[in-house]
Parts: structure tokens; C-alpha cells; sequence
């Protein structure tokens, strides 16, 4: 039999670090072509795991080729699998952000769209139906900053839903918003210090750190990044979430945007980036203006995405830029091709002018309110009731837990986890270490089983 | 009558000039809501240009909805087009790389596949597949260096048709060649200095000067870069296409390829980036090796695109790196989205893997090698033959021409012009200017228009 250690990490599900083995294995000539698996269910209870495990590992192998299955027979290696020397190369892949690790009761901090709500159906009838369409125009490229469709239908789409009054030149339609930064940051220009906000987004200082650009983390308050910090900082561009901070969920009141416009016009070359990442998703009636549309002097640049609002694999990321960065654009960066293959971008077209977007949008925010006030309410019927703080403003789909308890965040997380509840604390997004242990858990409720909440929160209670 | 100039630019097609008049007097309200445009016809006498040309200004103005059409009645001023102001961001964008402009009777510097041959029912048929399959996989994001399945196939192609031996987990899949530089430059890190050829692609370089890295242009001579120049170049990067340099033409024969791999063991963190661009596209029976293939020290970076091979609309490239920057890609660029849609990526893996990619390539090497034929032909016959010599190595889609004349490149490029044959020098690519005019025409041949080569090396042979 087979002997494989199940170790389950935080980065690995258990049935990654399965396959990983076997395919060690296999590549390494440890296991030989046409050698027998043993059954799925014999080795889950030899390696003490579930069959689920099994399965999916055993479904990863034969996917990529490793294995074959024979009918009533059971599974094999496959031939010609065999490559020495290939062994050290086959790093363990990280999972992609948002997984949930299988070994995990509840995980409360997934930030995972919940893709069986995606409008397939809708999407593919488009999709089928561009492929109909004129071939030459599905086949050729588009222009540099995107298909004038699609931005045209994002224009539209931001003047009904977002009130902003732009023209659809100056969009720029890229592969998501991190390959954005990294445009913006060839945009801008080398001789920049970025300003970031503390405690915030891991990925946007990642990237202007990959591009050597020299950054400041400036503190965020109860308003958002404080702007007198930001005047001390030196920074000449700053990249902020007013509608939504992740993850404070903090919204920026209109004085501290006006300071934040203040800011950028008071120097000569001075961006804001604003970050409207997740704003769709706000519950409150009323939702404040972006800062790009009190913007009266051309120093915002807006940056939004698809992915998040449609789905993951859909890489569509967009920014509108001020009339002066347009003319840039144009001048030095046009001789770059659009990131996004053609087929995508006429279909999400057609998907917003058709007013498909703005329907599914609705339909999640209910979703979202929905599953918020569940969990709101499994903490309220849970033993966490009394001991724990809800700190949210009707926006997106995280808000903060702040929990009583004389254990260290690291502890509870480490705690939580050997009991199936993985939890994020506000202190892993910080860069300046903060003082006190601030107990207060970052809930991402956009991927939770709700049928587990209650459990979850029960074993909770019994660890603070 | 409206009265638009029509002015025919490098830049742009007549079309989009008139579309631009047209649309910026919508935006600022000289033609006003229900507005009637003349007739085509009406227009296109009256502003001397082909009724083709109105027709496609107006489908233009339709299609992003600034007029609409009404049956037997003529177009019509759309009602809420006009946008005081907008008309300032209203820049003409650049026509994409690639495009005939309308007023020019051959182009001979085209750079467009031809998209026409592209297998779109078979395409269409797997990504209809695809989408009936499990949606939950679809909507997922994969790894950040691509799907398994598509990195697989790759893998399996490039052993089969490239003689390369490589790991999947080596091939990192990006939204276009482009994309993966950039990857490249925050890869490598920034204490660098990259030499690229010159004459060469003037789109690498630019990415590289984007990124605020030190550039070295160094020399090609008949054989490729020259390596002695390299050395002192001080470079420690060199960015080269070995397999078919454009736009010389060059085929880099063994020997400088093995110097080139001696250069790179030369010095510690050396490393190579093999453009393999168009390399699908050799006539000659026995392809020279990948430098990637003789690389047994781990310094070369190889990379190409689908964009070419298959369509500029499939924004598909990818890098096959070696061991030691699989595992730095791992730690340090891992956090990145890949920014290639889920769905176009199984659907390649497929096209690929059911043999669908190689039969076309197989397919297109016989049409380009006709139309080479056809090109050549056609000079032999025409008043060019005994005044051009063809400078060419059995690759790719384009040669050199050599012409016997008194006249200056830039004299005859503006004269062909007028005649309505595009030309571009090899003088253009050279970033170092080179003394004596060299009078090379470098010949794309891959969207030209077979039935009027006679007539456009006639018109040529009349300007020498």
C-alpha cells in the first residue's frame, strides 16, 4: 500500500499535498507505468482521511494525464508519465487566493465570489451568439485601451449606476486591475512615492513594490487614510478605497475625500488612485459619490474590475483616466496590445448594454444582505453574543468582529483553525505592527456555508 | 451639406477621420438630436471618397450609438449624444498595429495573419463544449501560471514539434507576449541592464524603457547579435529572437548560439530571453534547436505567443523558464491573477491537445510558403527583376528586398506611398543610425493581396 503522510497546511488542502505525492512518484519512476492504485476508499482509510480526499486527488492526476482509469477496474499509471529529474521542479503550487482548504469546517475569511449565482446561461447565450458574428471582427484586435463597445457600455453603466459622467475615451480596459497598477505605474511614471494604506490591501503595494517604486504605509482611521500623515509622507500618489476599505469596511466621509482632493491638487503632479473594488456591493440607500466624480481637477484615477462582481476567471479590469493621462496614454502607451482577448470583451459588452450586469448586480446585493444578516444573526444566538462587536457599515462583503478574550490573535487563529474555523485577523493586514492585540476578525462572507454557521460560532465561543 | 475634409494620415484610414468629424459635432451639439445625415451616396460624391468609406464611418457612429438608422428614411442624429465638453478628450485613436490603411492599394509591410484561416468552427465548437461543462471550473480562477491542462499541452507541443524537453510546472501562461516581459523585468529584478538587437522589434525595447530599464542596442550582423559587442555592451539580459531575427531576417546558426550560451555561463546571473516569435512559420526541413533546447546551465528564458499563430484577438502568451526561476516565480510573482480567462485557456488546451493547433500551422506553413512564392514571382516578373536582389533564409513571414535606386528610403517610401504601395526600410528598425542608405524593403508578406502584386511592383519598379 501506498504510504503517504496526510500534512495539511495552511496554504494546502489536504488532497493537493495527496497529489503532489503521488505525482512525486510517478515522475520520480517510484511508482511504474500500468502499477495499480490502490482504491480510493482503501487508501483513504489506510492514510486515515476522507474519500473526498481521495477522489479529488485522484481526479487531479487524471486530468493532467498522470493516471488512467479503467473501468471496474480501478486506476493506473499512466505510460510515458515517467520524467527524472523532473521531481525537482514540482513545487507544490500555492492555491489561488480564495480557496477554501478542504480540511475547513467554516472559513470565515474566503473572499470567494459564490460562482453558482453567476448567470451562466445569459452569458453563454451571448457568447454563442457573438460567436456567430462577424469573424473578422472576433478575430481581429482591439484597440489598444479596448473595444470601443465595451467601453462605451462601462461609460453608460457608470453614469446610471455610479452617477459618474465619463466618456468612454478615457477607459482603459486591461486584464484585471493588478495588471492595471502595473500600467499606472508606467503611466505615472518612475519618479514617484506611492502611499498605501495601513492596515489595507496586500496586493497593490506588492505591486508597486515589484516595480521599485518607493512606498509609504500611511495609517487609516475611522475616516480613512489620514491625511495629515499622507502630507508627511512625501508621497506623490496615493492609492485609497474610499467607498469601501478592506479590511476596516471603513467609508471615507465626504470632508476627508475633499481633504484627500485637497491633497492631490495642493502638488503639481499629485494622483489619487482610488479603488472602487467591491463599491457594487453596498446596502445602504444613498451611496456616496466616487472621488472621481467631485473630481474637478483631473487628479483621480478610478480603477475597478469584473472579477470580482461576475467571477474570478473573468480577468476584466478597468480605470478611467483624467483627460490629461489620456493624451498620455495615447502617446506612450497605445503600442501596447489589450490584454483582453476580443471574444470577452464583445460579450461583456453586449452583457452590460443589455442591462444583464445591473440585473445580476441587484440580485447579489439582496444575496450578500442576505447572508450578512445570517451570520450577523449566528452571532447573536451564538455564546459569542456579548462578548464579541459588530463593526460594519452597510458596505461589501467583509465587516469586523471585535472579540473579548486574553489569547493573542495568533493563538485564536491557530486555535480556531484545529477546530475548522479559519479566521483572519485585522493585525495580519498591517505593516506597521500595532501595539495592542486588537482581537478584531476580518468576516469575509461572500463564500460561507450558512447551514454551518451556527456550529462554527459555537465552537468559537468555547475557545475565546 | 455637411462638410468634412477628408485627409488620409499614416495613422489613419479615411473612415475614421470622417467618423471622428462627424461624432465630435454631435458631442458638441452643432448637429443636434433627429438631425438627418445625407445619404451615403449624397456624401461620398460630395466629399470625393468611395461610398465603402462613408459606410464605414456610419456603421462606426451606429455601432457606439451616436446616430441611428430608420428603415427607407436615411440616419438620424441619436437623441442624447450631444456632451458639451467632450469633445476636448476626443483624440483619435491609433489604428492598431496591423491595419491596411483603406487608401492604400497594397500594403507591404502589413504584419496582419491572416485571420480568415483561422479554424474558427472548430474553435468555436470546443469553446461550446466548454462552456457545457462543469461551470464551477469555468468560474474559478486558475493558477497563476495558467491552467494545468493548457501548461500540459503546451509542454506535450513543444516536445513534439519544438524537440523541447519541459515541465509544465517551467511554462508560465500571460496575456500576450507583451505582458510577459513585463513579468520578465520584475522576474529578473531590477539591477539590470538589457541589450536587445538593432535593427530588431521595437516593442520589446519600449516595454523594457517603460519599465526604467537600462537599454543596450547591440548590433546584428549576418549571423545575429554580435557577441563581442554584447560583451561590452555591460548588458547582463539579452533580449533576442534567434530562430527568425526581425526584421533582418537572420537565422542564428550554431555557432553564435553557442557563444551566446557562453556569454550567459560568463557571468552569474546572466540570462537570455529566446523570442521565438513566428519560429512555427520555417519553410526549411530541419529547424535549427530552441537555444532553450541546448541550454544545460539554465540561463535561457523562452517565450512566444498564440496571438500570431493562431489570432491577434487570442491574447495567449507563453514563458518556459528555467528550473531555478520556476522556483523564484513561485515565491515572489505567484500572487498574481493569471490575466488569461478561464475559458479561453481550456479551450486552447484542447485545441491543442486534440491536434487542432499543429494541423493548422501545418496548413498555414503552406499558405504562406504560396504566397511567399507568389510574391517573389511576381518580382521576377515585373520591371523590379535585375534592380532588387531578395535577402532571405527559407523563414518567416517576411524577406528582405535590396533595390538598386539613386532615390532616399524616406523618398521612396513617400513616393510608393502616393502610389499607393505601403513600404517600410530596414532603416526604420535600426535604433543606432546607419550611414549608407541601405534601400532594403522589408517585405511582410502575410496579408497581402495576391491579385494586385503585378500591378504594385509595376507601380515600384516605375519610382526606382
Amino acid at each position: 500500500m501506498l504510504n503517504y503522510t496526510p500534512a495539511p497546511t495552511k496554504d494546502m488542502p489536504l488532497y493537493l499535498g495527496l497529489y503532489h505525492s503521488i505525482r512525486e512518484d510517478i515522475l520520480s519512476g517510484k511508482l511504474k507505468a500500468d502499477a495499480k492504485l490502490p482504491s480510493k476508499r482503501s487508501l483513504a482509510q489506510h492514510m486515515k482521511v476522507s474519500v473526498i480526499t481521495v477522489e479529488n486527488a485522484y481526479a487531479q492526476l487524471l486530468a493532467e494525464g498522470y493516471i488512467r482509469a479503467e473501468e471496474r477496474r480501478g486506476y493506473f499509471v499512466s505510460e510515458g508519465a515517467e520524467r527524472p529529474g523532473a521531481a525537482a521542479l514540482m513545487k507544490p503550487e500555492p492555491v489561488p487566493e480564495g480557496k477554501t482548504p478542504e480540511n475547513c469546517f467554516v472559513d470565515l475569511c474566503s473572499n470567494r465570489p459564490d460562482e453558482s449565482r453567476f448567470p451562466f446561461s445569459v452569458w453563454s447565450k451571448i457568447l454563442r451568439s457573438e460567436l456567430s458574428g462577424p469573424r473578422r471582427r472576433l478575430l481581429a484586435a482591439t484597440p489598444a485601451k479596448g473595444a470601443p463597445e465595451l467601453r462605451r457600455a462601462i461609460a453608460d453603466y457608470l453614469f446610471a449606476c455610479r452617477g459618474m459622467s465619463v466618456q468612454s475615451e478615457q477607459i482603459v480596459v486591461g486584464a484585471g486591475a493588478e495588471y492595471l497598477y502595473n500600467l499606472i505605474v508606467q503611466l505615472l511614471g518612475r519618479e514617484r512615492i506611492y502611499a498605501v494604506e495601513d492596515p489595507g490591501h496586500v496586493k497593490a503595494a506588492k505591486i508597486y513594490e515589484k516595480n521599485a517604486m518607493p512606498l509609504r504605509y500611511v495609517q487609516v482611521d475611522e475616516k480613512g487614510m489620514r491625511v495629515d500623515t499622507l502630507y508627511e509622507s512625501g508621497a506623490d500618489t496615493a492609492h485609497i478605497s474610499p467607498s469601501h476599505h478592506f479590511p476596516t469596511g471603513v467609508v471615507m466621509p465626504i470632508g476627508r475625500r475633499q481633504e484627500m482632493l485637497a491633497w492631490a491638487e495642493a502638488g503639481k503632479e499629485r494622483y489619487i488612485i482610488e479603488d472602487d473594488y467591491d463599491s457594487e456591493f453596498r446596502f445602504a440607500p444613498r451611496p456616496l459619490p466616487t472621488l472621481q466624480s467631485i473630481d474637478i481637477s483631473g487628479r483621480v484615477i478610478y480603477t475597478n474590475t469584473f472579477s470580482k462582481s461576475l467571477a474570478p476567471s473573468i480577468r476584466i479590469g478597468y480605470m478611467v483616466l483624467p483627460p490629461k493621462l489620456v493624451e498620455r496614454f495615447s502617446r506612450e502607451l497605445s503600442f501596447y496590445a489589450c490584454t483582453v482577448p476580443s471574444f470577452e470583451q464583445y460579450t461583456l459588452a453586449r452583457f452590460i448594454a443589455e442591462g444583464h450586469f445591473e440585473r445580476h448586480i441587484g440580485r447579489m446585493k439582496k444575496h450578500y444582505r442576505a447572508e450578512r444578516d445570517a451570520v450577523i444573526g449566528a452571532i447573536a444566538e451564538s455564546p459569542l453574543a456579548g462578548r464579541a462587536e459588530i463593526l460594519e457599515q452597510d458596505a461589501g462583503l467583509h465587516f469586523l468582529l471585535k472579540v473579548k478574550t486574553n489569547k493573542s490573535d495568533e493563538t485564536l487563529r491557530r486555535e480556531a483553525l484545529s477546530a475548522g474555523v479559519r479566521l483572519a485577523f485585522l493585525s495580519e493586514y498591517s505593516h506597521i505592527p500595532v501595539e495592542a492585540e486588537m482581537h478584531q476578525i476580518v468576516v469575509d462572507y461572500s463564500g460561507v456555508d450558512r447551514a454551518r454557521l451556527g456550529e462554527a460560532f459555537a465552537r468559537l465561543g468555547a475557545i475565546l
